[in-house]
């Protein structure tokens, strides 16, 4: 398995003042928010955003997450989020990087892993569904 | 109409640090949160609460709310939310008052106003279902 | 007191997944999130965003807030976030209006009222400190 | 290192409506809040939680963390949260497992790492400060 991306997308945002706690950086949790809208850029990329997905029958539930914080994003910031696609046979791996937009300087790397399950049934699959194949143009 | 609450509920909790913010209050929007945990307490009291709304073929979406901050939550305190059902033959109207748990000074008030939607038709009702007095003792 | 607003700024943005609730619409308590995502683009058009706030010695806690919901905003929509000033003297009154970006149709409208407390004792202003009416350019 | 747990606490709740997404269970993210809520009561434990921290001279942010999610949780659940504490030395690592309170079924499990960074200057220790074995009773 390559961890050449497959497909890439970036995002910049500042973070909002809400998301900012009482050590004056924002809160931990709040960076799965900012995965999730690179996340959804990135598959609106290929056609596969999350109604795109129900509309083939399934939903994607994420089964793994971690989160390493490297420098802490601060109000007034504006940070750059790229998301790559990296593993899809099986399940979606996605790796995801935090910089600072202005210096480059890495603030947070992480990754999120998602399996198909199938709508109706809530079953879940073990290959991923050929659906993703064809929106990757990657089937066989 | 009568002020007179026809059902109340009281929930205490201690607001968490991720509802802090970088002044060192809760965030202003987090009490929406704490006003929801109060209105589902009220709600479950009389076996209406968001699930049974949804099985009895209505949505029952807030159409208008207020909150007025008097004095600032912060970590560590323990706060009591009271809801107070005050309306219900045509909208439920639920008042909200936020106190210190220890002192009981005030420190948050506010209002929800929920109207009844048909689930199927998105229609939305101007007299409250019959199925909101059943619960509430209340039908002619 | 004049409705016509002393400065306006709008912002467009597309409700995250993660602000949809189970009956697919945003929930009602993050419109708040939307609220200042403007009210800050707002400040900082004139140079007094929260950090500029502190810098000069205060706080502006929100200290009442309505909000009324006509449409529900869903997941894919693109909508628009007006924030006008429209009281600065005695305290800063910014009314809200968020439409549907393509329609141009109303979903929701509100306001924040915010006083100045001093940063350091904590006294409330009941008459707006000089600073803002000097970044508004209006002070006599 | 043994993973026998130092320390141990353990909350239960039932996840607030705002909490679930469309898909009708709890957004992934909001399952570092519900680690959050069980840390803060394990740090409470032995006198070290948020407020104490900071007053000892030291932030402890986190810096590391992850969660796998084996079953979702729905709005209704009951579901308990027990944060255990492993590692203390150098960091501290806590241990979160989540099931639901009635069959004990695992719903959720991850991990957190935090290291001391002084207040003041803001470097970080690679030695936990030994107010952390003070406050443990495990200091030589």
């Amino acid at each position: 398995m390559s961890t050449q991306p497959l497909r890439q997308a970036s995002i910049e945002l500042s973070p909002p003042f809400h998301d900012v706690d009482s050590m004056r950086v924002v809160w931990h949790g709040n960076y799965l928010r900012y995965f999730e809208l690179a996340r959804c850029e990135l598959l609106k990329g290929f056609g596969y955003d999350y109604l795109d997905m129900e509309a083939s029958g399934y939903f994607w539930p994420i089964v793994d997450t971690r989160l390493k914080f490297v420098r802490s994003a601060r109000y007034g910031q504006t940070i750059r989020v790229c998301a790559s696609l990296v593993e899809w046979e099986n399940r979606m791996k996605i790796n995801y990087l935090i910089t600072d937009a202005a210096s480059g300087e890495k603030l947070t790397e992480g990754y999120t892993i998602q399996v198909a399950v199938h709508k109706d049934t809530g079953v879940m699959e073990f290959v991923s569904p050929p659906i993703l194949g064809q929106k990757l143009g990657l089937s066989a």
